[in-house]
């Protein structure tokens, strides 16, 4: 039984994911060989607030199946804002298409639009939560480019306390064998407990440096993030870290020759401009790889689902989500909805804890 | 001979309307079957103020067709924005296109777009004055759901006073025998004394209640429209009333079983979302019914017409239109032109009397 | 060899120029035979700057050859605006797709665009430098209305002093034999004497005149401008002047039968109303040859290059730009990088002179 949607990547076996990765393998050697996989099905991008890369990323995607798009990217403007909730639009929108795509602000929202959507759902980012797409570019990256997913050094550099994209990316790999992780931070942004304590529970070693040099020669895989200025209450402080999670050529030097240096993008300046042209920079064909992922998930879930009704999880009348960001506070008319996990009930929709 | 424009709905002759919403149907039952219906031709959506719902259903509809979309939503952003007129615009994009869809904030800004288009046009609102493909929305969903356009006893509920949609639905269900109406409302909302006297005029039956109670269990069609807040100078009268006419599940079991509940959409919270499971409530299938009506209108108005140019209605120099909000006030360059009704003359771009 | 971007005109030699719009007039002609060129093929438009009406026709050009388009047009509103630099847009742009058209309100952006985009780029319009596709617009114009672009008298009508466009025109149409240009401007709005030295160069002859009457008799083009109220410092000269540039019906009288009026649009008021129904008025058939001559060039950017990368101009690390407008001031990475001119060393970006 496949995935109807994708919410969250964990939600997928190992063997789905390894599907759609060699999918997208197999796109990016024949692209042409797709460029009909989607034809006559239209995709709606519900972009409730604007992210034009990964929109782009989407669209490109399905034009490429020769599919169609519609869609919004700045509902502010737009009568979607005069007071229509995510329900109505949802079931509207997925009665004109085939496919939908959102992007929200608020934690939780691509699984509500999938309570209410007749067709399947994508995850394009849902506030601070999940961001399972990208997640997943990560991975056919390192599938083409590593050439595995397993016994990988990976080093993650950077904001690694608010990054929802490396926190994802850890829990992803841990599911591989033989990873082991590298976090390189300041204190102030090092990696959370909790994702350490996910690793540890995996059975996945990780160690943590203060600097880019001393973990070089030891990685598979550095993934560089941004560390952006508002995270730091201390001006002085946020000056006098910030070279040092700067990649450079000269830290490029201590590098293995196959290293394989990866970025989420947009860069602003934590990787100088002088390391895109070593060939062991691969954030640029990274979003390539990223449309190869996407369009391998289109056609996956568009290709064995007609439009059915998706099956409600049960109801839980006395569950009232903690989480003040959480869907479930701005549209009220929400089914309460939980889930049990080994440790206690968490919302249905945003995975916070009670 | 077909219609060239649709400006308004009752310019249709009633059999051209019944060939549309047949079409309609049909679309309805085999979609895939118009795949290539449109194949290599190209509509631009002009809309001069946006409404992302009724702009997604056009495109949607288009592309459900096999064609192609250009246009615009937010001019105010854009050089469409920079001075250029009505008529220099529509000129350049009918030179573009196949046939052009226009959305615009002032009266009779449709008619003014097809005098200087080399192709049809659309209505797709023209401020407070026509809205015809909501009318053709309504109808094809009654031509499906309620499986006939005529005999059918329609409440219509809410803002009757400001309405545009209800106007034309009264005026268009007027041209089928049989029908008659069910006015709800509040007195300072009442369905305006000009429809009444065009009902009374071709022999329709109307009555006028103060609650939906009183008229649920007569009606074949509850037809339910938001109630604005602005509408009221004193918020107690709003707050005393709105209650009134939100449509629940308690209101609902007075209804036939057979009943269907239409909303133009969006709605706000004068229907519960309780209902939404009612097998009764058709508001968001009429969405559906709005995109197969509008395919069935595209496939007409690009079927059987090349690029020609249209007939101009003849010149009435001496004629200035009287109302304010009419497109000849912002456009002056455009022809003064009139109509003679059994009322007497009215502009002929707006329909105001002089 | 091909030209494999269009950044400036004057880098296509004559014989592409004229292939290219031969190509357009044959497509004038059966635009049908056409409607496949560009299958599976897609575009982005990077609009940095909205420019409605070049980005729908671009897109149009697109569409009508069977192709796909993405793009955006308001980056201010779109994370493109969260600091990415061009060079990293463009890399990841040029992944997606098969050809890139990009406009931007800075001088040599587009030249920037082309080091670093792996698909053929297409200048927009780069802020008051260059527009190429617009003067490719008047030459296919010419070509299919005239029947010629050689032996014309052109006059060129309102402010020749800041118009992008009229110099663009004069340099080009300077490259084909017997052509004579007449500027009808006030003193103020003159054409610069740098390209009446350059028409002098070329061999061209041009006079000077005041008055659209004293010239009207003898032209074979007219092609009439803005005049921006905001040039004119003195607000009783702009009253003064601006009814003497205005054209109407009487100025007309005084013109050949087969004199050809073009116009870049958008107009304001520089050409009356009433002029629009003379069969002498070309403005609007412009813009369908403008849209012809895009999809020849689309076609041929698209039809012989693959995935390469461009090669880069010679660097000259000593050369910075003394133009305070230049794409090297905001984009700092860009290689400094100059050419050698009959008239000293120019910027290889923005032409500047140093």
């Amino acid at each position: 039984m496949l995935a109807r949607n994708l919410i969250d990547l964990n939600q997928l076996s190992l063997e789905e994911l390894d599907d759609i990765t060699d999918m997208a393998c197999r796109i990016s050697r024949h692209p042409s060989h797709y460029s009909s996989a989607c034809r006559d099905k239209l995709m709606a991008t519900l972009f409730y607030e604007p992210s034009t890369r990964t929109q782009m990323s989407f669209q490109s995607a399905m034009l490429r199946l020769g599919g169609k798009i519609i869609g919004f990217d700045n509902p502010g403007a737009t009568s979607v804002a005069k007071g229509e909730s995510l329900k109505d639009t949802v079931i509207v929108l997925s009665g004109y298409t085939d496919i939908l795509t959102i992007r929200h602000p608020v934690e939780g929202a691509a699984m509500a639009a999938s309570l209410y959507s007749g067709v399947p759902v994508i995850n394009a980012g849902d506030g601070g939560h999940l961001h399972p797409t990208q997640t997943l570019t990560d991975v056919v990256t390192l599938r083409n480019v590593a050439g595995r997913t397993d016994r990988l050094v990976i080093g993650m550099c950077g904001d690694l306390a608010n990054g929802r994209t490396v926190h994802s990316l850890c829990k992803c790999m841990a599911r591989y064998g033989g990873n082991s992780f590298v976090f390189i931070s300041s204190e102030t942004l090092a990696m959370p407990a909790y994702i350490k304590e996910y690793l540890t529970g995996c059975g996945c070693q990780y160690s943590e440096v203060r600097t880019i040099e001393e973990a070089m020669p030891y990685l598979d895989v550095l993934y560089m993030t941004r560390i952006q200025r508002e995270r730091f209450t201390d001006p002085d402080e946020y000056e006098a870290q910030k070279g040092v999670y700067v990649l450079d050529s000269k830290k490029m030097r201590l590098g293995k020759p196959d290293l394989c240096v990866l970025h989420p993008l947009p860069r602003v300046d934590e990787i100088a401009y002088e390391v895109d042209d070593d060939p062991r920079a691969y954030y640029f064909r990274q979003t390539l790889y990223g449309m190869y992922g996407r369009m391998a998930l289109i056609i996956r879930l568009t290709s064995e689902h007609g439009h059915c009704v998706p099956e409600k999880p049960a109801a839980d009348p006395d569950f009232i989500c903690a989480n003040p960001k959480c869907i479930t506070k701005v549209e009220p008319y929400l089914p309460r909805l939980s889930l049990e996990t080994p440790k206690g009930k968490v919302c249905a929709y945003c995975e916070h804890h009670s």
